[in-house]
């Protein structure tokens, strides 16, 4: 089995650093491939543009996902996005793992996705949701946040934590065709204890033990991974 | 009164820069001043670091929060977040113009807001929401998509936009104390005929022109306008 953690935090001494260590060592030692995309270590750009392509599909007007089209098609993406789209082409489980920053994803982990999850690569009309190209892989979020658990609860003044991610695991992570296991939130984790941060870090490594032994036990049945060279036949 | 326009789109010939344009005109047309942050134009940089400050707060440890107190209180964030931070506390109105991907902002506008909006300029502890810096300011999102309102709908299968814009509004513009206006919404606009176009950019200066009668009618409250060189007192 083949795990991608795609990882995003600045500093390697975080929480968050930790978390991603947690996994790579926990699903070495079950025996996993685990590669890792460190956005900030690998100066990742989350900016989306004509940088994206080698090749060109209107010279004129720029419309992103004719860009992607065009390039998945023709082989024409970039060498920092055919390396991402390699590792995710050779992935069977998926794991994000992020602070939360204002509500969201920080802006190289949202670029990631906007850049290398391109049109034709990672998705097509007709290819989302229960039809994507994912079917039968995996896709956990793993998240640490400043704020309190009381802050994300229904009272709170956050709101639910399944409320703000909702397009992360909707649009994002269900929109692939991932079948997606319950997020793992690491709360307030600028203010936990020694120990509670050894707590944190022992339940992941369960939760990450636990999925793996059931995503062993389900038969195979992955779709058609895509590639970079495959060319996607669309009605656009 | 002077309105902010935060813009995110890499074709100054799209939909999204349309409705931008359209903003431009109208409310300079009511006697606004208008200032664009044309992100993608001004070449911004969305990845949060240490180039974000020219002061450090420590060494070791990269704790952004803790890096941008400092530079909030002794002046020393970057010139391109100095120069993002005056036009922001300039402006009474905040428009956020950008198409949706992935059920979210392009990353370069996430971006904005991880570093231009930081915690001792933007929010503190106990400065959120309803005592947020932003108290008697006005916000407003207007946004594109390629789906069509089917799809954003509750049975729709990326569920109602309400549900994929709450992080937007709750934990980025309500936030920061701002109050939100109706979001503008154009939905499929890669596939509008140029009457609906048409159609869509006169609601949207409509929309914009009564809002701006209300704001005029409502009286003055607006909270101290965070500055860069104002030193804030925390509890941190």
């Amino acid at each position: 089995m083949n795990t991608l953690i795609v990882y995003a935090h600045p500093e390697p001494r975080s929480f968050t650093a930790a978390l991603k260590d947690t996994a790579v060592a926990t699903l070495g030692a079950l025996g996993h491939e685990v590669s890792v995309s460190d956005l900030y270590a690998e100066g990742f750009n989350p900016v989306a543009g004509r940088h994206d392509f080698e090749t060109v599909a209107d010279g004129g007007h720029f419309h992103y996902q004719q860009e992607q089209l065009k390039a998945s098609q023709a082989g024409g993406f970039s060498a920092e996005l055919r390396r991402e789209q390699e590792r995710v082409a050779q992935a069977d489980l998926f794991l994000f793992v992020y602070p939360l920053w204002w509500g969201g994803m920080p802006a190289i982990l949202k670029g990631w996705f906007d850049r290398v999850m391109a049109y034709g690569f990672a998705y097509a009309d007709g290819k989302r949701f229960d039809s994507g190209f994912f079917q039968g892989r995996h896709g956990l979020i793993a998240l640490t946040t400043g704020g309190t658990p009381e802050r994300f609860s229904p009272e709170g003044v956050y709101g639910p934590i399944d409320d703000l991610l909702y397009p992360h695991r909707r649009t994002m992570l269900e929109y692939l065709g991932l079948r997606i296991a319950p997020t793992f939130v690491a709360y307030a984790t600028p203010r936990v204890s020694a120990a509670e941060r050894e707590a944190y870090l022992a339940a992941w490594a369960a939760q990450l033990t636990k999925l793996a032994g059931e995503i062993a036990a389900t038969p195979a049945q992955r779709a058609a991974a895509p590639t970079t060279t495959t060319h996607w036949a669309t009605a656009a």
